[in-house]
């Protein structure tokens, strides 16, 4: 699991950071990638990383403010030329369907691979063999979405050693103590599954909220998770301004990310009245609240490793 | 009269190259730039060039096609919050005006300044003070257009000189000899505007095409133009891969320039299979036709010089 931020400013683009757009690598575990948003020129940024457009088999949209969609036509369109011939599902609030299929067919966009577009609501939009997905509504001037990305667990280790060491020699019945809780051997020993597996390894969570206001009873959607991804349009002192244009602040989501116990925060969807220069005070007055906090830059990449 | 090559490429974007957009600056002429074509990410080319969005006070859309279009929500918003208030019109074919509306109702963008948008057929679509635009269709797999840009003729000087050593002297009759071809003075004497008025100012003439294959017919629309900015998708030997997918290569484009006797041609909308190293050879088969031509690359600018 690896994210990339592909653009990381808010409402326009600026020279040092594009509009929104979060690249999830499950390469390794399901050889796909998810994308979080899709402002204006996410191919573009796409073009200077070694994501293959093919590979991203689906697309959330946090919501239709046009720094989040305005990428989308783009990025669906030169899919086709770009190999890409499997299902794309594209999820998003009401309105998403409407905005592609009007542009693509205005514009005579013909797609070589079949996209399926899901107008989300609150509650479990994905349920597979290795993931569920989970969305919030947030509180923006329009619906806006937080995602929580769970990874299952996984069952540990065979004990090949200890399963040797008691006589039990490679073969099927590897396999039966893997899929059972307690098995009976040929010559009647009862074996417990705990004994010989290792350590199941847990799995990992992603929280990835859209543009919103900063309300304390997020903190349950986003809980423990192992990053939370958290807009901070503006610095600790402008609490008043990110009400009124329904955004969060530094200190806020540094707050939410202590009282939901994650593991780490990353800060994005900065104002660009904010510089390079900047960066270091909003970074600070949000580590004096959650220390493990970084402030996304383009192309900034966090490998996200299972916990110890 | 300057033109500013913003994307130069041809469907999809690369690292070399963008898609379609051309600046005409007229700064000099009304104080404003037309925009034509909007191909995604052109408010990024922008940002990297002294083009300031407020001027824009018309964009003309050659055809829907997505690398014509897409970035034309994101302009059309980010125009809002670069002090543009000025009315922005925007022409381009029938379906132009549901595009851009589905998109800026959808995304919630609320514009503070007046959009107009025309749909446009052939024929003179604008007829100003200084300036007349015609439209022609091309042929493509989809309506396009070409456009040509006529400055007005401007009248001469006053030779303030002659009439003063003919016993005229500054007032008000001088504005009187500017507007009428003959006028008569106090003491009776009939004067001849063309006496006293230096060498008119021609105008110029800068046409622009879509997306097109080749007809001998479109030399009657681009004639004489002191530019002529022409696709060329395809090098000389691809002519039946360009008849295919309704584009031209670089030798049909420079055979309408020499029979539309224009002064110069500039070819653009330059297929990725072409790398730089290939840039010579596609102008080279260009030049052998038509020796005055260029090939644009993204942020190539070209002055146009009143003709001597
Ligand atoms: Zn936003
Ligand atoms: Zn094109």
């Amino acid at each position: 699991m690896e994210l990339t931020f592909l653009g990381t400013g808010a409402g326009l683009p600026s020279k040092e950071r594009n509009v929104s757009a979060i690249a999830l690598s499950l390469l390794q575990e399901i050889n796909h990638i998810w994308l979080f948003d899709c402002g204006e020129a996410t191919q573009h940024q796409i073009l200077r990383t070694s994501i293959k457009p093919r590979k991203i088999n689906k697309i959330f949209i946090t919501h239709l403010h046009g720094d989040h969609i305005f990428g989308l036509p783009g990025l669906l369109s030169s899919r086709s030329f770009q190999g890409g011939d499997d299902l794309l599902t594209v999820y998003g609030p009401v309105g998403i369907k409407e905005y592609i299929e009007t542009s693509l067919r205005l514009s005579c966009s013909h797609l070589a691979y079949p996209l399926s577009i899901v107008e989300i609501d609150e509650g479990k939009i994905i349920e597979e063999e290795n993931f569920q997905v989970f969305a919030k509504k947030l509180d923006h001037v329009i619906p806006s979405y937080g995602f929580r990305i769970i990874e299952k667990d996984k069952i540990g280790e065979l004990l090949v050693q200890k399963l040797m060491d008691n006589g039990i020699m490679p073969g099927p019945i590897y396999k039966q103590i893997k899929e059972n809780a307690m098995i009976q051997t040929e010559d009647g020993k009862n074996l417990n599954q705990k004994d010989f597996i290792g350590p199941s390894k847990k799995g990992r969570v992603v929280s990835i909220l859209g543009d919103t206001r900063y309300h304390e009873e997020h903190h349950g959607f986003i809980k423990n998770s192992d990053v939370l991804v958290h807009e901070a349009t503006f610095e600790d002192d402008k609490s008043e301004m990110a009400a009124d244009y329904y955004h969060s602040t530094t200190t806020q989501a540094a707050n939410l990310a202590k009282t939901g116990n994650v593991s780490q925060l990353v800060l994005t969807h900065i104002s660009s009245r904010y510089q390079d220069d900047d960066s270091q005070q909003l970074l600070k007055e949000a580590c004096e609240i959650f220390p493990n906090t970084s402030i996304a830059a383009d192309f900034y990449k966090l490998t996200i490793e299972h916990k110890a």
